[in-house]
């Protein structure tokens, strides 16, 4: 595979997938589709129910991502909804509700949706649990970076170049099997 | 028409239409049949996908609705996503998010999806105005009732019976629009 489509709208995403995989040469090419996301309840189903809406027009192999962050305290809010709710009470919307609160365990999941040249589907998971600090922090990144650390660091993702945060990220983890899927194809 | 299939797993809106239908002798009946809702921006969209969903299956005539609290203060927040948020942070979560804000001004959107004989759709959109109260009150009804007041009254939808609630939620007025349509069918 010489390139690869990936199906989103966040040049974050495309940022970090291209610095992923161009040590396998491949290229990554944004095609900014759009699918529609369900209400579900877990990423898997969002990926998937975007897989087979993609494939219904698009039949060169692609790949698409949903992640998510999910608090503990919050019971997983804000979840499957991470994107919705970033754009409408924002970061200081999660702190708030997040004020005083002791358990602060958060987990970042992501679910690449892989559709090969037999328009197959195939998934990989990655999760990077952490914790939401009590303020925002640092510039790079997207989204809830800089509300959130990653275990084993004292900085949030915002406050790490892409390749560190690509190291122990849920999107990075979920790609590292990805990679190790397309090795063993050839 | 003597029977309207309602699809929907809530019974509390179940109990508000039957009562608004009753005087058509129309009987209600609940099929919980569940449709993937998609993440959308309105309440129609919502609403449009799930109709072309459930007509895939199910030919016979049905409605179903879909509502959400959109919160000025918050950008529309919970919005489409009232179900999910209302399960995870919930009233709390509302209430802390609203702490010592000043703009309370809130509103409730509902919106029927009706399947008519023919499989064509039809669209009833009711709104109610109101403001998030700074504390829970009332026990009837549910969802964020405890929290909303509407305009022009003092008590919150949960401090309400049913048939007052249905004079002037969103819910109501959106029914209210169905009928008018249902007797013009005569």
């Amino acid at each position: 595979m010489k390139q690869l489509n990936f199906i989103t709208g966040n040049k974050g995403k495309l940022t970090e997938i291209q610095q992923k995989l161009s040590p396998l040469k491949i290229k990554v090419i944004q095609k900014n589709l759009g699918y529609p996301e369900i209400q579900a309840e877990t990423l898997e189903e969002v990926a998937e129910y975007g897989i087979t809406h993609i494939q219904q027009t698009f039949t060169k192999p692609f790949i698409l991502e949903d992640a998510g962050l999910f608090i503990n305290a919050l019971n997983g809010f804000p979840g499957v909804y991470s994107k919705y709710v970033y754009y409408t009470i924002g970061l200081d919307g999660i702190l708030k509700l997040m004020h005083q609160q002791k358990n602060r365990q958060a987990i970042f999941r992501s679910v690449f949706g892989f559709s090969d040249e037999q328009q197959l589907p195939h998934y990989f998971i990655g999760e990077c649990p952490g914790i939401i600090n009590i303020e925002k922090r640092g510039t790079q990144g997207f989204g809830y970076d800089p509300i959130f650390i990653p275990n084993g660091d004292v900085r949030t993702f915002a406050e790490m170049p892409t390749h560190h945060k690509n190291q122990v990220s849920h999107r990075g983890r979920a790609l590292d099997q990805f990679i190790s899927f397309l090795k063993k194809q050839k």
